[in-house]
């Protein structure tokens, strides 16, 4: 491989003449192999991408940097953001804390690639200086909390939240098209009173309709950007408005309303908001499990298990047992809700370890967040689309079961109070015989009576 | 010991004969050894009491029981209120996992003590059947997760917020007091550039500002009760209207904003709202965390740690090392913290675990919630009251390390250049000296140039 | 209430008259009102009692305190070994993370009992120092991790593994007893080949097998004690000799085989001990998760569910549904599960957040081991007694759905090929006929072939 | 993109026609766009490689396979493991969670790829059949577990062990060169009694060779293989004697001794040995994170932190800061230890899952596993050479800390006794002067006692 020299405050170092990156980059390259290569992910570079750019359009409205570079530097930032700078971002997120070395990874494409996009050639000194000119009235400190949120904030509402309302539709259509649907409850996982199938499912809608709401109640939260405070919140080095000035630019970006965050030494130091949409993101974790649990559970069988309802039989389920099919949709819902609780553990746990005036946590907590947010959002599109549009109630089975059940004795508290009917479904269960049989051998009520008072589809 | 006694629809059962407690209660206190007896949280039983007392207004206005006995119920559940049966309680959270067992409980001592209240005699029938009467219109699977929601909610907003509130104004008046005081600011443990002590407290205050916001956010879910579900979420056995009133009646006799669950299916088989508040708790253990291990470190020293702030003496810190003080109320303050992300764990878990139309994990997400508001409400309290308010400044010590900081050095990289200013800034670290004699000695700036650049008051 | 004035280096306080307890546990009471009063464990308490009355003779030994005030504090040991002393120890786990409030608590119940036993009056001096004499050759910072480690130590040597091994022992007789129940398998919660029912319960002695000795595993760990490391692990103020001696002592005063730790330094530092017997103990929760769940679905019916086991029927199981019985011993289970999951997470976490000289998490590391251990104890032990012992196979049920399984396809996949197999089964499955009509209607075998190959009995 | 028709037992599928794999690949492809393509651990691939060959030449051995079959199914084999056919492994972590898929990847590969290696066309049927040939004597239930442990044990013997045993290696060569070095020791952050710098280095030591000696107390259980199992652990459709033969062919592939599972229903339906193997991986984490903490604690400054040790400076710290140099290594590390904290999480929860016969958690397990595995290795050699070996002490700057510290005082305690230490400690602070002028001043102590009595280099 052929080497150019790149320099930086620390001295020379051979770089890939291939590469757009610098010294910085490099020496970060070499001194943290730790996990896959290029590991930083990718909506991390594209946020800084976007805020770079705000950045230069704003230090170019307030005076402090030329239109010309500013342009140039918007022109680099562009052509990552359409994905032509893909193999410029080598480092892992087991770096430095602050992700420093990310931003410098953006400082240095975005210089050596104007300079290229000049007509100049790599190795010489670039018209834009990564840390003057690309890093202006910037700091590690403040561009990577804001690519964290940049990043977060879009991943979550653009992915995870539709995801989610896409399955929450489906299931609400389900609760609709089974309202009728007389069936056993169970709870403890024993024979209870009866519902519908149709409310069963609008339990789980209820449940992500929750999910969806504590979602966006921390939205605010991770709508605030960092940007502005600079090394350690003060916001040194940047000139007055640019705070307010730059979350604007960010905002029309996206189309999304970011915001300067109103206190800098927060955004520094603590990450309470990706702990704060993280927990929530773990709520629908919660939520999700009850809901992919449930559906196989009522879908287990053929012959053996409960069978209430059928679910899509996608591919051969087993290696060795022909004809098997599985709830693999389920599967891979609930190990990713497996996923999002431990990653909510390091979140937090990354989030209690900020000190004085910066969390150096920024990268773990980075990588946990928007894997738990893609990983939500894509187990969410794939159960819909491959599970719960083909749900079907198994009626004949709903039926029986529903018939033979001794929990309909409830409805007879009312009349023949508690103790009374416990003796029916006691008898019942131990001579293997209906309520009805036993009601009227026990002389507690008469055949009409217990017709008029036991009606299942009275009882839901 | 004397016995009399008890039965239910499993037979008999020797009770203690004086206590109230049925066969129900004590068939359980004897299958459930399993850790401290009557571990169950008071604070449950006293959200049972205001709810039986809420069923029975409501079953008597909608006509299913009569004045009398509404009387009798709410008598008795006035004197669990007034903490005059607290021996009546016996039973341990490792229970049957829907709390009928502490259910009951409550139903058996209303029954008894309402016939003693007559001048009955325990042992005989009760005016007051403990199903048919104490229980009626109800549910474990809906007073449980009733008696859930009013015990979390009360904990958290009369006793949670209101010490965070206390800390976070005592943090504010700090940052106020310290607003002026200019000190060295730490990145990565590593010198960085100044910043004011006041600035440093700002971001602690702004922590508790959007962990309480965060908190508050949760409290519509967990304001919704499930009572009026009774078995399975259709509200089986209950008559019309009740759902309603009773959600009243809690309401008003608490003060607090409580309202029916929209979808009770939801409200029995998953306790998102218990998923919810709790990751709000997390967030402020989180915030709490960091505040006060910063706290504990700018305290450190006394003469060998970073020494800027004092904080009050509180207690001798050493068996063995005489004159030793430590900062104790910050260690009981993250030890909190560490309890309640365990918590959060297991809350998380268990929310999970929901089957069908129960979710049978509910003391247990009870006594880790509860134990978490009452943990973090007490220690920051504690923590406001011997240490936050005794913190003062030491400006001799913060002085002497800001101005020997080489970080002053950024005040000048808009003037010179990061490069230059990066080049000061080593040889001065390397050789000893002051950023000034270098700056000078490498022709980069006049002294004039260096004192008026370099001012650490106006980087803040 | 009457008070007493006492003393320590910070000055005078007024403590209860009727308690022996002295100037420092006074403050630590007042400044430290989190959670709820004498929360620190009984376990710690009497492990202190242990080692101080080990340090005592040791100290004796070495020539560094007289035989009579050995003995002096010798008897006040014993009395709160035997329980005497129980209302001594008021302080709480939310206290210095050192413990050295409890350690002085210890001290100074001991000096001034001492005092009172020789017929000294309470308040003035007495003849055994709290630091001087009960402390001597002692800091908080060696005593609180040895009273962690020698609680820890005993309570899952006397308590935890033999609850586990008496459920493992009625699980295995219980594999024993259904070693010839043909049943159906299921994986993926769908019918698979068969398996006896004994195969099953094999599996659950297997795992508790695998638990108890990752448990011992971590034993010798466990084993080492920090005492002779007093406050930063030198042994400073220590006679020679003194760790080995007093490790000896304290194996013979409670019969298990502790030793001096051979690096004091990571022995007050660390806790690593304590997380990783933890770590065991969490393992056992996996394991007794998954047996108590799979039980409970077992147990499912009684005509709804799985139904191939019966479990005993100890309480009514609902307040409103007449008749039902609930898993309810494998919901206290399940919880302890969960609850030690939680605990882990708050362990490991107080774990990592040693720093230097001295980890100060040491009372909630304390309380949540403790916690742990006692639970799981506990509850196997109630699981054990409640439900296992009474498990008794549903042989018709088990029979009805072995006979109409489909899994049993697999048995001619190596007569007739996967694919073939397949065909059959899915043809049967789509038919609601049984495996032998479509294989012999497709012509793929004769009846006489089908009988030989496809046997239940010879499948497990 | 060209598509060939490939088949199985649900029907014909499109497959890209330069793709090996067959029609239940492409199935799993489609129904799971969850995260990354191809996201199936490397390992886990090479793992089954190894297992297949295994597999291939015992059933080759026991007569159920024709040599010509084996040694086309040992060729794929081992080009896979040469790394040959990377790109024909493209399924994800979150499929089904027994990992047929991936079995079936396997199964497909090799079918096809003999095929071609046999001079066949893509499309045809395969001399060698996925199901009855490839995957003969086993199924997705006992191989992919098998594949689990392979790979988890491979990776923490071949790559955890030995790159913690380096760290661990240079940590004791630094204690070693340290161990005259008295320096001031610290407890709660506060300055305490003096030890030598090797001393506290031998501490991370003692911590490494405990986090060592608790992972391979694991390994026993790590080595045992379910293969042999089949579909729920009975060994159906397996001959005579193959679970013990294949587990050797495995043991000799590899150099480790693996050995058949004693219980292949603990083995299919529960993962404790993850559980245990990655437990003990968590404890690594949390002494990594001690030992981390501490270095970054010790280097902090360089003029206004602890400053006692110098780490090597391996890159700029700041884009703004010039001259910032920061512990990026330790942050690194530190970061890898949050991750892990998580995955144990993950990893638990999984564990407790199983139901009945089966866990269906298995790639979400395997997956955190290797991660841990993976970047704990990784980062303890990052550490090591770009932190650990470079670091040195500071002498100076040690030795002026431990002069004027009041903590030396302590060994006064065994002359003068704890209260007049402490008065002598308190008025030094008070007054800002030393131990020996207010020992002299108090007249407690003459100057010549004092000079011998108070010695740090006595004191360590």
């Amino acid at each position: 491989m052929d080497y150019r020299t790149e320099h930086d405050t620390m001295g020379q170092v051979q770089v890939p003449a291939d590469k757009f990156w610098g010294a910085q980059t490099e020496r970060s390259r070499n001194n943290f192999k730790i996990g896959e290569e290029g590991s930083m992910p990718k909506e991390i570079i594209e946020a800084f991408a976007i805020l770079k750019k705000g950045a230069a359009f704003t230090n170019a409205d307030l005076g402090v940097l030329p239109t010309a570079k500013r342009d140039m530097i918007a022109k680099v930032c562009d052509e990552i953001l359409e994905g032509k700078l893909d193999d410029q971002f080598p480092l892992v997120i087991w770096q430095t804390g602050s992700g420093t070395q990310s931003n410098m990874n953006l400082n240095e494409v975005i210089s050596n690639k104007a300079h290229a996009n000049n007509g100049g050639v790599l190795g010489e000194k670039s018209e834009i200086h990564p840390n003057d000119d690309v890093n202006k009235s910037q700091s590690s400190n403040d561009t990577f909390p804001t690519a964290m949120h940049i990043a977060a904030y879009k991943k979550v509402v653009e992915h995870t939240i539709p995801a989610v309302e896409k399955l929450k539709s489906t299931l609400d259509e389900k609760a609709k098209q089974f309202k009728n649907i007389v069936k056993i409850g169970r709870t403890h996982l024993m024979d209870a009173t009866p519902l519908t199938l149709g409310q069963e499912f609008s339990g789980y809608v209820a449940q992500l309709n929750f999910s969806v709401k504590a979602i966006k109640n921390t939205l605010p939260h991770l709508s605030e950007l960092a940007l502005g405070g600079t090394a350690v919140g003060t916001g040194l080095n940047t000139p007055k408005g640019y705070d307010l000035k730059v979350a604007d630019y960010i905002s029309n970006f996206t189309g999304h309303p970011f915001k300067t965050a109103e206190n800098k030494f927060e955004a520094l130091a603590a990450h309470d908001a990706i702990v704060e949409t993280h927990g929530a993101l773990k709520q629908l974790a919660v939520a999700l499990y009850k809901i992919a649990q449930d559906i196989r559970m009522l879908a287990s069988g053929p012959r053996s298990g409960i069978g209430e309802i059928f679910i899509p039989e996608n591919e051969p389920g087993s290696s060795i047992m022909p004809g098997k099919v599985n709830p693999t949709q389920n599967e891979a819902l609930t190990m990713v809700c497996a996923q999002v609780l431990g990653n909510d553990t390091t979140i937090s746990f990354a989030g209690t370890q900020g000190n004085y005036e910066l969390n150096v946590f920024k990268p773990v907590m980075a990588y946990n967040f928007l894997q738990s947010a893609q990983l939500l959002g894509d187990a969410c599109i794939s159960f819909n689309d491959h599970c719960a549009v083909g749900i079907e109630a198994n009626e004949p089975r709903i039926k029986e079961l529903v018939d033979k059940s001794l929990m309909l004795v409830t409805a007879l508290n009312t009349h023949i109070g508690y103790e009374n009917a416990a003796k029916i479904a006691k008898t019942a269960h131990k001579n293997g015989t209906t309520l009805k049989a036993e009601a009227i051998n026990l002389g507690l009520l008469t055949e009409e009576q217990f017709d008029e008072w036991v009606k299942p589809e009275d009882m839901v």
